[in-house]
C-alpha cells in the first residue's frame, strides 16, 4: 500500500523502512529535510510539505502520523484534515492520550474521514523484531489497513504458541502475529497506556529486588548475615528456567554484564504520560493500583534530591522530640 | 513511693522530677555522675552504682530503667536481676521490642522478680503535660505501682471526656487519666510500637499534603493553574475547626510560623525501630498496612541521594529505548 | 449582610442559621419548599425561585451556593449569572473541583461578576463549632465579604495560639479565626481538596494501626505472643498526652466507646472526589504521594469482594505451580 | 553421583527422575512408602528409613533434603547429622529461611559436615525444562556437587546468550547453564527469596493492569469512554514483541485462553514466607520497597472479606459527617 509517513524520527523512519522492505510505498515528510533525504535514499518518495505529500498519495489517502504526543500531533492532524478528501485515513502511531483519540475521531468522522490510533511497543528493536501493535478504530478501516499492520508486526516467529488458544472463536487471530484490533478509536492507545503502566510496575519490582540484593553487603547488617552477591550472575541465572524470566530481565542482564555497578546511570528516571494516565484510569474505575502507582512515584522521587515533605517530617520530629517551648 | 531511676537522660531525668514534685522519692543512678549530681540538687538521693542504689531502696525494690533499647537495657536488667531479692520489680520505660519483654519477664519470673514494660509518649513535653503510658505486666504489680503511674500521667486535664464512655464496664478507668494496663508483659511496648507506626503514617500524610501545596506554584503547571500558597496560614487555619486538626498539625504550624521554608531542615529523616517492628507485626498477622509501610519507606528514601534500584530502571530504559545492539 | 442562600441541606441550612444568629439576613431558596419553610420559621426570607430571590437581595447581590458539586452547581451558577447585574457576587461553598472554579471565575468576570470559592471543613459540627474556611477569589471581593466569613468561622475559641506566629508580617491574621484568603479563584477549593486528601491518609493510618492491634489476638500467632487488647481504652489513652492525639482520634474513641467491635459498620467505605483529585494534583506536579494514594485505594478495595486482579494472580500461580501441560 | 533424596513430593520426585535420566543414582526415602515404591519403579534404590538410606550411600554421603521449610526440614537435618560421618554433605533444596541456613551450616561445620542450600525456581516445569538454581555453601563442596547441579539445570538451551557477557572475568560461567554459586551458606536461599519477592511484584503489576483493562467496560464511566476489551487477545499480543513479554505473561495468556473470565479462580491468594522475608530484608537494609510490599499486602487483603480497619474508617466518617452528639 502507499502510505504518507509524517515524522521520520527513530520510530517513524524505521517503520517506513520495514514497510518498504515488504513492498509498500512510502511518501515521506518531516520538518527536517535531512531526515526526508535519508529515507528517499532508502527508497521513499520525498515531500517538502503536507500538501505535496497529499498530491503523491492515492485516494483514499493513508497517513501515518508518527510525532510526539500533544500539540504537534494535534496540529498536524488538523492540517491533514483541512485538506483531506472524504474517505481519507489518518493513523496516529504516537503515544496520544486515548481521550484525545476519541475526540479526534469524532471530529474527523464529521468530515467523513477515518481515524485510527495505533499504540506500538518494541522501541528501537522494532525494525528487526517487528512492532507489537494495539489498534483502535472502526472495523472496515482497520481491516483495509491490514497489509500495513501485517508487515509491521513481528509475526509468529520463534515465540511458542499459547497451547489452549482456540482460533476463530471470538478471539482475534491477529494477536498471534503481534497486533490486535482492540476496539473503537482510543482503544488502541488505551491498551498501550496500560501496557506502559504495567511496564513501570515490572521494572520497579526488579529494581527493588536488585536494590535489596545489593544492600545485603551493607555494614549495617550483622557480619555473618552479609553477602557480597554478584548481581550480573544473578540476573543471568534468572533468565534460565526461573519464574521471573522476561525481556526486561534480559535487558537488565545485558546492562549488568557491561558494568555491574551501572555506574553510567545516575538514577534520575523520566516518565512519559502513560504511567500517569494509567493511574487516572484506575481512579476513574475505582480500581486499586498500589503497585503501578508506587512505581510511578518512585520515578518522581528519583528526580529530586529531597522533598519538602521530608522537611515537614523533620520539623515535626524536632517539635515533639526536641527544643521547642511549651505552647501557652 | 521510692523508685530507683536508672538512666537520667532527658526522659528519665524529667520523669524523676515529675515524681519528686508529687512526693515520691528517687534514688538516682546514671553512668554520668554529672547527671546524678543534677538530680540530687533537685532532691534525689544519688547512687554511684546499681549496688549502692539497691541498698537505698525498700523491699520490694522498684527499679525504673530508662535507657536506650537494646544491649544496654538488657545488660542493666540482668545486673539488677543478679542482685535482686524475690519480689523486686523492674520497670523498663524505654522503647524495647515487645518480644524482648516477653522473654525477660519469663526469665525474671523464674527468680520471683516482676517485670513491667511501659511505653511512653509525650517526649520533651512530658514534664509539664504528663506522660501517656501503655503498661504491660501482671495485674498485682501494675496495681501496686499505680501511685507512680498516676503521678506521671497527664490526668484528665482540659481534654474533653469522651461522651459515650461508660465507666466500670470492662473499660479501664485509668485511660481517662492517660495510662492503661494493656495486658501481660510486652503488651505495653506493643501498643506503644503501634502508636509509633501510626505516628509515622500521620506525619507522612501531612508531609505529602504540604508537598503538593508547595508544588502548586511549580512552573511545570499551566500558568492559570498555579497558586502561590501560604503554608503557614494553611497549617494555622486547619487547626481551627477542621477535621484534620491534631497535635502534629499544631507542631507543623509552629515550625512553619518560625520559618515557612523550613530551611533549617535538610529532610533526611531518621526512624527508630518501632516503625519497622510495626510492619513486622502486620506481616505476622497478615494485615495489609500500605500506609504505615509507605511512611516508613519514605524515611529510608529520604536518607539516600539515589537508590541502586533507580539505576536499574535507567539501565532498562536505555536497553529498550536506546542504543544497545540487537541480541543474537 | 444580606445573603441569598441557595441549597438548604444540612450544610446550607446550618450556615444560614449561624449567619442569622449573628445578625445577617438570609434570603433562602431550595428546590424543596419544605426546607425553605423551615428556614423561614427560623427567621429567613423565603423565595420560591432564583428570580424571586434576586428581587429580595441588595446590589451587589451576594449569593451563597451550597449544592452538590457538579452539574447542579454549574447550572445554578449559570442561571444566577444570566440574571445578574454587574458587581454581583457568587460564592460556591460546595466541594467543586478547583479547575471548574478557575473556568467559572473567568466566565463570570467577562460579565463583571465576582466569583468566590469557599472550601469548608467541620461537617455537622459547624453550626456550633464554626466552619473552617479556605477562600479563593479576588481580594476586594473577599474583603467585602469578611463579615460573613467572620460569623461562620470558629474564632480563636479555646484553641491555644501558635506561639511563634507573628502578626502582620505577610501572614493572614484571619487564619487564627479559622478562615484564610488562600489565593485567586480556585485556591480555596484547592486547599480544601488537599485537606481532604490528608484526611484520608490520617484516617487510614489509624485504621491500619487498630487493625494490627485487633489482629494481635489472632490464633495464627504463637500463643505467648498473643494479646487480647482493649481498643476502646487504647484510643482513649492516646487522646491524653500522646503524639498522635487528634480530632479524628477523638471520634474513634467515641465510636469504640459505643461499641468496641464497631459491629454496625460493614467497612465499605465511600470516597468523594477530593481524594482522587489530590492524587491528580500530585501527578501533575510529579510529587510522590504514596500514603495519600494508598489511603484512597484502600477505600476502593473495601467496596468490592474481590478484584479481577486477584483472580489473575491465582491463575498465574496455578500456571507455574500446578497442573498445566507443558507448552509446546 | 549417588544421592540420597529425602522427600519425594512433586519437586523431589521429579528432581530424582531428572538426575537418574542423566546417569546419577538415587537412594530414595519418604515417609510415604508409596512414593518410594514409585521412584523405585523408575530406577531408584528405595530405603525405609534414614539409617537404611545412609547405609546405601557412599562416603562422603550426599543428602538432598526436599521437604517443606520449617520443623520437618530442621528435624530431618538434625537426624541426618546425628548419624553422619565427617565429610558428609547435606543439601537443603527446599524454601528455608536463609538465617536458618546460616545457623545450620555453623552447627554442621562443628561436626565436620557440609551444608549447602539450594533455592530452585521452575516449579512443575522443572522436570522437562530444568531447574534454575541459586546455591549457597563453601566452594569445595559446591564444586564437588557440580555434576548434580549441571544435570538439574536447564543448560543454555534455546535462550539467547547475553551479548555483552564476558566469560572468565569474575563472572560465574555456570549462570548461563542456569545455576550459580551465590555465596556462603544462606546465600542461595537469600537470592531465591528475593526472586520470589520480585515474582510477587511482577504478578501484581500484571494483575492491576488487567484489572484496569477489565474495568474499562464499567457503567460508572461516560458511555463514549467505555471499551469492552478482549483480555485474552491483549495478553497474547503483548507476548509478541512488546516490552512486557515474560514467562508470567505467557501463563496469563494461557489461563485467559482457557477461560477469559478466569471464573474457576476465586481470587483468594496465598503467600509463602519468601514475600514476607523479602520485606524483612528490605527493612533490615533500610531499602524502600513499596512495590514488593504492596504486592504482598494485596494478597493479605484478598483473603479477607473486609478489614477491621475499614470499619474504623466508616466509624470515623459517621463521626464527623453524621449523627453524633457534640462532645462536651
Amino acid at each position: 500500500m502507499k502510505i504518507g509517513m509524517i515524522g521520520l524520527g527513530r520510530m517513524g523512519g524505521n517503520m517506513a523502512r520495514r514497510l518498504m522492505r515488504d513492498g509498500h510505498q512510502i511518501v515521506a515528510f518531516d520538518r527536517d529535510a535531512g531526515a526526508v533525504a535519508k529515507l528517499v535514499a532508502d527508497g521513499a518518495e520525498g515531500a517538502s510539505s503536507l500538501d505535496e505529500a497529499r498530491g503523491k498519495l492515492d485516494s483514499p489517502a493513508i497517513w501515518w502520523v508518527m510525532l510526539p504526543a500533544g500539540e504537534i500531533t494535534q496540529a498536524t492532524i488538523e492540517q491533514i484534515a483541512a485538506n483531506a478528501q472524504p474517505g481519507d485515513i489518518v493513523i496516529d502511531g504516537g503515544n496520544s492520550f486515548y481521550k484525545d483519540d476519541i475526540r479526534r475521531a469524532k471530529a474527523l468522522r464529521e468530515k467523513q474521514l477515518h481515524y485510527v490510533d495505533v499504540g506500538t511497543s518494541g522501541g528501537v528493536w522494532g525494525l528487526e523484531r517487528g512492532y507489537c501493535m494495539m489498534i483502535g478504530g472502526d472495523k472496515e478501516t482497520v481491516d483495509l489497513l491490514d497489509p500495513i499492520f501485517r508487515t509491521l508486526a513481528p509475526g509468529i516467529g520463534t515465540i511458542p504458541r499459547t497451547p489452549e488458544r482456540v482460533q476463530g472463536e471470538g478471539e482475534d487471530d491477529r494477536a498471534e502475529l503481534g497486533y490486535i484490533h482492540a476496539g473503537p478509536a482510543g482503544a488502541g492507545h488505551f491498551v498501550k497506556m496500560i501496557h506502559n503502566g504495567i511496564e513501570y510496575g515490572l521494572m520497579q519490582a526488579y529494581a527493588e529486588g536488585f536494590d535489596i540484593l545489593k544492600g545485603k553487603s551493607s555494614e549495617k547488617l550483622p557480619e555473618d548475615e552479609r553477602f557480597d552477591l554478584n548481581l550480573t550472575d544473578i540476573a543471568e541465572v534468572w533468565r534460565r528456567g526461573s519464574v521471573i524470566s522476561s525481556w526486561l530481565l534480559d535487558l537488565t542482564a545485558q546492562a549488568l554484564a557491561r558494568d555491574n555497578a551501572l555506574s553510567t546511570f545516575s538514577g534520575r528516571v523520566a516518565d512519559s504520560g502513560e504511567g500517569h494516565w494509567t493511574i487516572d484510569a484506575a481512579m476513574e474505575e475505582a480500581v486499586p493500583a498500589n503497585v503501578l502507582t508506587a512505581a510511578l512515584f518512585a520515578r518522581y522521587r528519583s528526580r529530586v534530591d529531597h522533598t519538602f515533605g521530608d522537611q515537614v517530617l523533620s520539623a515535626m520530629r524536632f517539635g515533639f522530640g526536641g527544643h521547642v517551648e511549651m505552647p501557652q
